[in-house]
């Protein structure tokens, strides 16, 4: 079996997933060297046998034989990293977003076009057995023709006020999930947001400029809708739902849980909360964006999610935080 | 024990509810007359043993020892009704909405207070066992704040055109009873309305000038948000959710369903549709209404649902309505 | 319409709920006379406009055109009123158990049998519409052939020892709905009980010579089972499943609840307690079994649940009490 | 960290399952050998780099420096490659059941014991997370005092016919398991078994001498009960649940499901069937047990399950066949 070359940029919690899925589940695949900041985290490359842990994206690229890189660093190295690995030919997974700025994200998508790498965005979610299968039941036709897109996106608490500092804000930086789900979902291209947004849970993130709690209405092009609401808090843990309204019917998918344990007292009926974290909730679609990456690297097809789709994500964001600055429906097309 | 006498104008489907519950559940009210247009009615008004068959509302407000009047006719007699009944000194139950314009149901409100007489609306759903467990645990504190409302109200089916033509439109017609609903679980006054329509179940409704299928975002006071969705058919039956969000929890209602079974064989595990049919959804909440309207009557207290929450949906829908037309967040205050 | 002339011996707990839904349910039935032996009774007679109240069961079954009568008397008058009745050639309705003899409900069902008139037993729990709906997708081939019928069914407290005491035990008081939902769910005859029990609730119900929690494993004729396990406490309410495994697939009914809310916080998921009293529980099935029991009575029908199957019933149970005593299976032959 | 070297002895479907957790979730073992009769099994040893493939168990438990050998062999094999493992002074994890011979399951457990070795028996489902849950809210006192055990436990598919004959029976063979659970729920001894069958699923299992379908009732000491109904196959799946009543609460697991997804349409609610098959629906608690296997091995503390739970449930499934053979309840003490 032909192996294939990996190196990861950046091991934080993210790369850390990456760098483990990568190890165990994959034998066709061999993690070459992975690069990160901390001289720490070549313990952890040392642990997983990788033989490689540099310090710049220069080396790294510069492995020998290397057929991708898989880009977890912070938002604001990705589109540096995404066009210097570009241009050194080497096939590309990158976590969201590509770049803050619409600008340069059009810049380094043309740059991956050019340089005829395959770029797959790290839409994890699309890779959540829930919603794939939500998503087969719209694409087998089993609710009709979809109408109505309801997701409910609610984080178990708010990330430090300095990191949202620099977020760009809770629709570039949290709501850019689940407006690739409203388009991968429907399959339908987005045209028109109208964003409404309130502080509900820190003071301190309306001081900092941003917003913790959303509810958002998306038109698509043949004028179905999708509903989001967003908060950074709830306190019964992380709130994953997803529900598609359709001509014949609807399709549904529920949260996780830990267990399916149900118990009855005299004070009622009581069950577990939701999983609580992202990287428990969302550790199978870590593991199959993975898989979807390497089949696409492997067969040359189309990367399951690109680098249009990291695009259209953000022009949507953008046009979300017009809206609610505005306070008017706001035209994709006024965006890009 | 004091009897209590009371009318009823209008037989058909909602009459017929109020007449049944009235003779069989409460030993106290004695239904003294009906009016209806239609000569068969009387048969119904014989089988409760009901003493008054009449053809007009003077009739039927001269009835001797009147207490109170239910108001069941079309939705055109009802400020007519009303303004009849009040100037007669009688209590009144009425069906939603008061009347189509604004300026009217300020008009009789306003005549109403003056007589001192108690005006109840017969938004039903107020009094369902599932959205009133909802709105116990918003009042006793147990979600904390509350911060986004969601209501999903879709009907099993469209009603027919000419009803639509006449109907005042999806908002004031359906939605109506949400934007009821999303003041009374929150407790707040809405200050804004954004609303997006299209036609997606019967071209038809699109020619008589109205929509189908609805999404809507209301803004409370306190900027919290309340999140509508509506369509005029779900082939699955009628689908009445409720969820509200808040600082401490979260509350749902489900759907009702005609009985719990599960079903499972070779082609997976199946359940009952949800019930169908808005007579047999809300049954125990049009005996409840009836309840609460008596027990007002009887002690003299504040009516559950009074003329202000009336005119505050018609408002809120005036607003979606002209929303839609002008595909931007309107005010309450540009309403009334 | 010819209007059928029912009487009810007994208003107890059991006798009020059949004397209301026959006043308000039933058009075509007019109830001319209830017997009871507490004067206070006549009370509740005089609610309902019912023409006769007497005290013996004499005067009850003269009073004149009668067409049947509704037993709901204690259970050591059962026998007699049937005998009664059947031999004045009325049809008749009896709470279950006939008698605690099995020798006693021999001759009963021989003497009702020659009168000809028509005996329907009190096993409500055939009409509630959860079970209903199993043993329609049992009947219609949903699942096949039934091979294992599972019977949860646990009372939310045990009743006054005194009452223990002349209740027969309970297989006679409680598990006997539970012999006769097996019977009824699978179709088959049942030729074998083996019944383990304990006293876990209260010593004072093992002084009085009784268990409070039991198991039991029932054979049919075709070697296919049904296991029951009863409690006389279940701290959160009335535990009434059903689950029915069959050659292809499994059909299961629910609790009923009083409402489907969910309330999530952090300290968990949450939702309602099963409706807590027999009375709440099964309050559409007291409706429909007198509704089926009219229309029996009004066809000249076969009765739905006829004195063989309160004969089996009582036989499995006393077989069962013969189990638990001597620990060994008991066939039904052994019996009767 | 000091490595912990460990060697499989099968590489059967269950083998090649622990060979893959072991290899890929702990990092602080060494699988440094594997044991089996076919030859390409060797190509599973590579590629996941195990150093040394045998083919007899006495090459096996000779390699250099092994500190415990995992028993993934054919059940025949269990009590002498457990002996000569012991008698080596390795640490040993079997699979169940550690012989179908009561004396012979004597003999080693005491030879085990002499030798001073940890001896672990893979009742894998006591590691599972929805019954681990169960077991937890039983010990917390959260149902109080346990009364009525219920288990569930169907397979999807019978085993080939060729299997069942040395299978020891399906009490040995399938409800072992169920027996091990009921005491491991509960956390107490077995004192006598009632067990009923019938030959539904395949007539050829009953020429076998074999049944398919069983219903038992144990009983505890302390009088309390466990019920267990098993078929060979549910059309529906692999059908895995629990259910602990207790004096103040009642616990339940439900079956693990693909996913939460529900679908709604004109036909009805449906959702996806159970996890269809063992290795899917308890690949977690094969996980879990390998860790705390290692766990005790390292800590040199008690095996969480041992020679005795191995013992006990061969007891109970003796005494069940017993039952079924004679009809009677078998107390354990007529087999032990």
């Amino acid at each position: 079996m032909k192996t294939i070359k990996l190196a990861i940029a950046g091991l934080g919690r993210i790369g850390k997933i990456h760098l483990k899925n990568l190890c165990r589940n994959f034998p066709e695949v061999d993690v070459v060297g992975v690069m990160d900041v901390l001289d720490e985290s070549k313990n952890i490359a040392d642990e997983f046998n990788v033989n490689y842990f540099v310090k710049t994206i220069h080396e790294l690229i510069a492995l020998p034989d290397l057929d991708g890189i898989v880009i977890c660093s912070p938002t604001d190295t990705h589109a540096d990293y995404v066009e210097k690995a570009a241009k050194a030919g080497k096939h590309i997974f990158c976590e969201k977003p590509l770049d803050l700025s619409l600008d340069r994200v059009q810049e380094i998508t043309a740059i991956v076009e050019q340089a005829g790498v395959g770029l797959m965005l790290g839409f994890n979610r699309r890779f959540d057995p829930e919603f794939k299968k939500v998503r087969e039941l719209v694409v087998n036709g089993s609710i009709g023709e979809p109408q109505i897109v309801k997701i409910t996106s609610r984080d178990p608490g708010p990330p430090p006020v300095e990191y949202v500092k620099v977020s760009g804000g809770i629709f570039l930086d949290m709501t850019i999930h689940d407006f690739d789900m409203a388009r991968y979902i429907s399959g339908k291209q987005v045209k028109e947001v109208y964003a409404k947004g309130a502080v509900m849970v820190d003071p301190e993130i309306g001081k900092a400029g941003d917003i913790d709690t959303a509810s958002i209405i998306l038109t698509f092009e043949d004028d179905t809708m999708a509903i989001i609401d967003n908060c950074r808090r709830a306190v019964y843990g992380y709130d994953q739902r997803l529900e598609v309204f359709g001509s014949k019917g609807m399709a549904q998918a529920e949260n996780n849980f830990p267990d399916n344990h149900k118990l009855y007292t005299e004070s009622g009926v009581s069950g577990a909360l939701p999983l609580h974290f992202f990287l428990e909730r969302y550790a199978a679609s870590y593991n199959q964006e993975m898989k979807e990456f390497i089949d696409a690297l492997v067969s040359g097809g189309k990367m399951p999610v690109d680098g249009n789709d990291g695009l259209m994500s953000i022009a949507i964001g953008l046009a979300a935080k017009k809206s609610v600055k505005e306070n008017r429906p706001v035209r994709i097309s006024e965006i890009i």
